[in-house]
């Protein structure tokens, strides 16, 4: 290796380590103030976010970061693997904030913020005309962005890769198309059904600290290192990693709903296994981190899912929830009980859908935000094409704006490409267990011990060390040795429904 | 004002800011450190420390900030009072750091965090021998930056003067002299004494979350602003004061001893009142802050012992504190409560030693300091001095190194001239409460109903708001009216003593 080359490799490795580390205090700072910072010092604490996120952003588009990316793309024969792909994101990164003009982009981060306290208003007063021109505005950005950043094939693309890495409309229409052909007759069929499980003992009074308990103990069985993390309560449950050796779970506590916190833990869980195991080589550049939203959710609802709700999970766990309640559970056999958590019911929340609807609400989004990016969908016709299409495919329709187009924060905040994720990692969790299942024969009994710790180091093995080394559509190939295939999601369904709801 | 100058000023007070927002990051990692982070994350954590502490030190020693001091120091008459304060702030850093070699400063760092890991191990072992070298070396090094530095009559007046400007060895000679010759016999005749009050009942188990509902009704009658703070739960208790709007009270739970909690709590929130009312003018610039180590001292030990140590303090709080406790109190009047938590008796470690015998152990470490920087005493002969001095001022030998010269953590870090101001804000609080009854001359009528408020309020007009913008000298002679006197404590703890020990 050239002596000039290894110079600016070690020098262009300290400049990041110190970006991340900027970034490992804001981290701390966000956890601060979603757990319990004061509210009177939240302005002040604004400008010391302005001031790190600003010194972040400047040093992703230095001329230092241009010469980096300069001096060493031409010299990657001489580079570790890991500066490869460090270079890499800097660069992406770099390009996708040096392509916009200065002007545009404050323009944006101003429009944003403004964007983020309108929605709050118009959904208070369920009223999207109120919020209409700031989507069009944002909307309109957007596409402009996309024309400096570029698109093969759909302008759309472009957003999805931000969150996913190589996904494209093609794929997504194709697996998305499955879903919900197949999945639409079945919400259906279940509406019909009338084998409903009982679930008015679920909403009985269950004290905050022995949910809390509980959830500990869980955590526990599914390997969380709790010498690398704490359990602390928010309003919006989130998993966050400072850095491996510190990677927080928030949960949120419903005391007339204890699946609120039970679930909300495993699935925030699932995500800080992710973050804990990563390589700890990776620490202090921008690889230790998920290697992207649908690979995370692909964690975080593995668990939810496909071990929290399985029956297996329940044949030792039931007790133990048992042992934490107030009794509500006492005259409640196992059967029972796992058909209440697994009730399935056409809802128009969609952060309080169920498994097999949840994927339509996802969906939807999709279907709108392609057609908002094609030029197909015009942002005023929005209230209408929701609710349609709610009533189209889970046969019921929202009252007003607030329960429709209204009711997530996201594209107020201009994160379009984004809700993709959510279901795609749902399909990557089902084919990544049909994958596991070969490995480990006996998932089921482990589960059923408790014993979930071979689960977590097989995820480890395959996907969590990696970081983002790897891309997430690499690793699904690696580990299924196929593609993405919507069926294993849908299988799984079809089977676990027809057996809650006893179809024929 | 000329249109350059004022150009200057406001990069100037932008540079500051930014200095600032750094700094408050630091202040919520190291809270966060001392109230539950997890292990495995700190040496990451480290890293992102040193990187900001580091880019605050760079800041406040650049070629900028020597620019903005040379250009605005000869246009003051120009500037608002509060930019030529942050100036002179600014300044005296500036000259600290600049005047030493940068290749010392670099080995001091070192010295230091070994000095402090040697120190743990030396404590745990009792072994002064292991951290001898240690400390000679921190001790030659911190002469020589005196030198650097410059001092004005004694050398050990460049070390107070860090922690408490302006104060000196001539004015602590002669009101620690006065002390020590009063207090001394005090201890003396209460070691005699035949009238000691019962205390077993302290010692009864009290429930942690009991205690903290206590503690937290008990702040609320301070008039902490809970918007504008929080109290969470650590090992050695601390108050931090992120911003105006955000200062942190913690406490530490022992369930055998409430007191260490209840008082903790109030301590703390006295330095809490402190930083909540400092005026929100001064936020963003180095003015935000205690005035000093002393005056800061005032306030937690003002509460600490002039509020939750008198008997009219109880006499509405003890039915509360009775409530919240599992009946330890029942058989106990208020009588023998107040006097069993006035017990004085003489200890060897300072922390946990009364409000009687607390300023000799100052005392000791003040003319062991002193001795140390003038050339009278050398390290090798500490463990010795101490123990004498112990013999002498509370009767009491240690019987190892750990309860003796090693039991301080200040030392290892190189903290000389800090141990003096507990002394002095005890000093401090005595003189201003006789100023403060002139005002409020139902002060224990006040104390008595919980009606604290006006307390508070006495404090913010007269020194919370200040922050640094006045001297800590200034503010006693302001407040007061005359220089530091050391009669205000003597009579207090006389007459205190004589009542609680019933001496003829």
């Amino acid at each position: 290796m050239s002596e000039t080359t290894k110079q600016v490799e070690k020098e262009f490795l300290d400049y990041v380590k110190k970006m991340e580390a900027y970034k490992e205090a804001l981290a701390l700072i966000y956890w601060d103030l979603r757990t319990g910072a004061p509210k009177q010092g939240m302005e002040q604490r604004s400008e010391v976010i302005g001031m790190l996120s600003s010194d972040v952003f400047k040093m992703s588009t230095s001329e230092e970061m241009a010469s980096y990316i300069a001096k060493l793309s031409g010299a990657q024969s001489e580079l570790t693997e890991i500066t490869i792909k460090t270079l890499m994101e800097c660069k992406k990164e770099y390009d996708r904030n040096k392509k916009i003009p200065a002007e545009e982009y404050k323009e944006y981060v101003i429009l944003q913020s403004r964007a983020e306290s309108v929605w709050e208003d118009a959904k208070e007063g369920s009223n999207f005309d109120m919020f209409r021109p700031y989507l069009e505005k944002l909307v309109e950005m957007t596409k402009r962005f996309i024309d400096y950043w570029g698109f093969e094939g759909n302008r759309y693309n472009t957003l999805l890769d931000m969150y996913e890495p190589g996904m494209t409309v093609e794929v997504l229409d194709e697996v998305f198309g499955q879903l919900r052909e197949k999945i639409v007759p079945l919400v259906h069929r279940i509406s019909q059904s009338e084998n409903k499980p009982e679930t008015g003992f679920l909403f009985e009074h269950f004290p905050k600290e022995k949910q809390r308990d509980f959830s500990l103990e869980i955590l526990k069985q599914m390997g969380y290192n709790f010498q690398a993390g704490r359990l602390d309560e928010t309003v919006h449950p989130f998993a966050t990693g400072l850095n491996p050796g510190d990677v927080r779970v928030t949960t949120k506590y419903d005391e007339s709903d204890f699946r609120t916190a039970v679930f909300g833990t495993i699935h925030e869980g699932g995500h800080a296994l992710y973050e804990q195991n990563i390589s700890m080589d990776l620490i202090g550049t921008p690889l230790c981190d998920g290697t992207s939203m649908g690979i995370h959710e692909s964690q975080s609802l593995f668990y939810e899912n496909f071990v929290g709700r399985q029956y297996s999970f329940w044949k030792k766990n039931y007790q133990l929830l048992k042992s934490y309640s107030s009794g509500q559970f006492n005259e409640v056999g196992l059967d029972d009980f796992y058909r209440a958590i697994n009730e399935s019911k056409p809802s128009l929340i969609r952060i309080e859908a169920d498994e097999l609807t949840y994927p339509l609400h996802i969906i939807i989004r999709y279907e709108i935000e392609k057609g908002l990016f094609n030029g197909e969908m015009e942002v005023k016709d929005l209230p209408e094409i929701w609710n349609q299409k709610y009533e189209q495919y889970l046969g019921i329709k929202p009252e007003n704006e607030a329960q429709g187009v209204l009711q997530d924060v996201h594209w107020s905040g201009g994160s379009f490409g984004y809700f993709p994720s959510y279901a795609l990692g749902y399909m990557y969790a089902a084919q990544l267990k049909n994958a596991m299942q070969k490995d480990i024969s006996n998932y089921d009994q482990l589960v059923e011990e408790g014993n979930l710790l071979p689960i977590k180091e097989w995820f480890t093995e395959h996907i969590h060390q990696y970081g983002k080394m790897k891309k997430p559509l690499d690793i699904l190939k690696d580990v299924t040795g196929e593609e993405l295939n919507a069926n294993y999601l849908i299988d799984y369904l079809y089977e676990k429904y027809s057996n809650v709801y006893q179809l024929n």
